[in-house]
């Protein structure tokens, strides 16, 4: 082997660690361990027999063409599919204005590449999705946090950030918001925030990267209008993916931006994947035109919520005084605070003896705090899963607290 | 917008460029145009109803399984296909030591990013795949080119290029080698010349990133050995892909290394795409274990054989004196070297006119040289495209010279 291998990595590849999430997921996944440790949609929300029937389609009637180099922008079919589920939203986009990706998280890979230098500032909600602030460090970021109030992230303490940055002569690239049924805090930013915030990316001429992988997943109460709608400047990137809508396994996303933006994202795209593959991008546009997304979406809706409820009951019943939690009103997650003084990762070890895991939340907060705090899934386990799993992490926390 | 775009894009985004191949290609689009500028495969090598079949089993059988998110490292039954392919070739590889890959292109870019700080030395042949280009080139690498010979990268300029880097306080990252069939140059390196490289990046401690996407189609002669198989001492990372064995829709591939370069290239894919399509890699999986992948590569290998033997004929028989070319054992492409005064730049112009496109070879040319040299491609046109292109080719460098 080469002699000082350190020497050869790259910087960033030598600061990068494993993805905690993916690693702990390795602990948890002893067959006795009930884990809402992971973000996976449930597989019962997979439409596996339309699925293999479109695919059998595409390719009788398609052929080859399916299965050549296509375009680095993405398949037309699926944009114009877009352009009508976004149009359903109120939200007007055209061909020049979205990309295909290969997932959201390419999404978010091509918007670091070219955003970000090495050592330039991002800011991102306290907490903040892993995946993000993952690819914005790949690229050298130095990430700057904002917390979050009950309408995600505090648009005061973000001026006041601002504010603060520009004294010291320092414009941050860009600001990461989920602002529906944030991952991992399940909060929902309403439409004024947003407009607040909105407000500072214009007066501090700061761009917003808006990542919104569960929009589709209300289950009750008034949709938000996204920030790319309440804009009309070209200050907003959004992120969006069929991974909780229809199948993960697609690693079929997309991106919305400004021409000069979507243009920059294709460059860098070119040179990272060529396209995504257009046999996934074809069948999944046939399954939105045949009207099948949303019919399955309102089952996906039904299915999550009653699992989120029974969660929601659980928690009421089970957890000891002094824990609280988020009652989000879609996505996949529920945001667990411990009391102040008490370790998640102190917890997390009497969980797994327990038998039951969750995922620290403080691998979510850039700046390592959030040690009170964990992520917990609803949307994979089972119903009986989620009423045992709750008990058993009950009672941990009873016994870590004795 | 915001106010000032250009200072919000990252440096390497600002000097990026739209690759020149894919923006050429769509000049060459007119229908009335035969185009030889591609680098796709012939559509008739898809074995559209295998796929079809497949897929449905592969759906029917595992159901949501190949629609979940995947692990990052690769599906274990693609990864176990591989092994046999490899150990057919008489190279040992393990679980541990390969990585499934979104197309041999991420594989690119992914050892770009693990290798590559901004302003680190990287040395590929003059000329060299583009796409590795600005693959190394997106994360601020400084290429430096080294003439190739018949048997491609000539070593003496490697060592005489490396001695002056030493001199410099510089230490290349890797060697960019493309030993098979070389894109663009159509060459193959010879076992010894494959030795006598490794020997040099043993001596001056550089690793080797060996791209082979052609290995598999030889039409003639014997295989020389894989330098990752000539090596046992970790120097060597090398890339393959599915895309031109089989269909590059599927944007898969893989990369073989030493245990602790693969341990990198997982971590930056966790923060790229987090994992391959699943059912990609399982329909792969079980078409390799049906072994219709080595049944396929047969046919398509006559079928190239064929197209590049009409090709070399009808260039003997009508290009005008003066202009030379490589005679590839296999591949994809044929490399075209004009008399010394003429541009090819000049010579597109020229041959658009008369209804044929080609590649600049100059575009290959981290330096920029080349202008008298082209890039054809033999696996997609048709052969009565290949018949009529090489005649109007020959006539418009005819109407260049008078």
């Amino acid at each position: 082997m080469i002699k000082n291998l350190d020497s050869v990595f790259s910087n960033i590849a030598n600061s990068s660690k494993r993805s905690a999430i993916r690693e702990i997921l390795k602990l948890t996944q002893r067959p006795d361990i009930i884990s809402f440790a992971g973000g996976l949609p449930s597989a019962a929300s997979f439409p596996v027999d339309d699925i293999r029937r479109i695919s059998n389609d595409i390719l009788s009637e398609m052929g080859c063409m399916a299965l050549q180099y296509g375009t680095t922008e993405g398949c037309l079919q699926l944009k114009d599919q877009l352009i009508q589920h976004y149009a359903n939203d109120g939200v007007q986009i055209t061909r020049d204005t979205v990309l295909i990706t290969t997932s959201s998280q390419q999404g978010l890979d091509l918007v670091a590449k070219i955003f970000i230098n090495p050592g330039d500032t991002v800011i991102c909600g306290l907490p903040s999705y892993l995946g993000g602030i993952s690819a914005f460090r790949s690229y050298g970021a130095l990430l700057e946090g904002i917390l979050l109030d009950e309408q995600g992230m505090r648009s005061d303490l973000l001026e006041a950030k601002l504010i603060e940055l520009q004294h010291k002569g320092v414009k941050p690239k860009f600001i990461y918001i989920i602002p529906d049924f944030q991952n991992p805090a399940g909060i929902t930013m309403p439409v004024n925030r947003r407009r607040e915030i909105l407000d500072i990316a214009y007066r501090y001429d700061v761009l917003i990267v808006e990542d919104s992988p569960y929009r589709e997943l209300r289950f009750e109460g008034e949709a938000q209008d996204m920030m790319y709608k309440l804009d009309n400047t070209g200050h907003v990137v959004t992120l969006g993916t069929f991974s909780k809508i229809l199948a993960p396994g697609f690693r079929t996303g997309w991106a919305l931006g400004h021409e000069t933006v979507i243009d920059k994202l294709v460059v860098a795209k070119q040179a990272t994947d060529l396209c995504t593959p257009a046999i996934l991008q074809l069948i999944i546009a046939r399954y939105m035109e045949e009207g099948l997304l949303d019919k399955n979406l309102k089952t996906t809706i039904e299915m999550y919520r009653e699992k989120r409820d029974l969660m929601l009951q659980c928690f009421r019943e089970y957890m000891p005084k002094g824990v609280s939690w988020t009652e989000p009103e879609g996505g996949l997650f529920l945001f667990i605070t411990l009391p102040q003084h008490m370790s998640s990762e102190k917890l997390f070890m009497v969980a797994l003896e327990n038998k039951v895991a969750f995922v620290l939340g403080q691998t979510f907060y850039c700046d390592g705090s959030g040690q009170n705090t964990m992520r917990l899934n609803f949307s994979f386990p089972t119903k009986d899963q989620i009423i045992e799993g709750v008990k058993r992490l009950a009672q941990a926390i009873t016994a870590y607290q004795d």
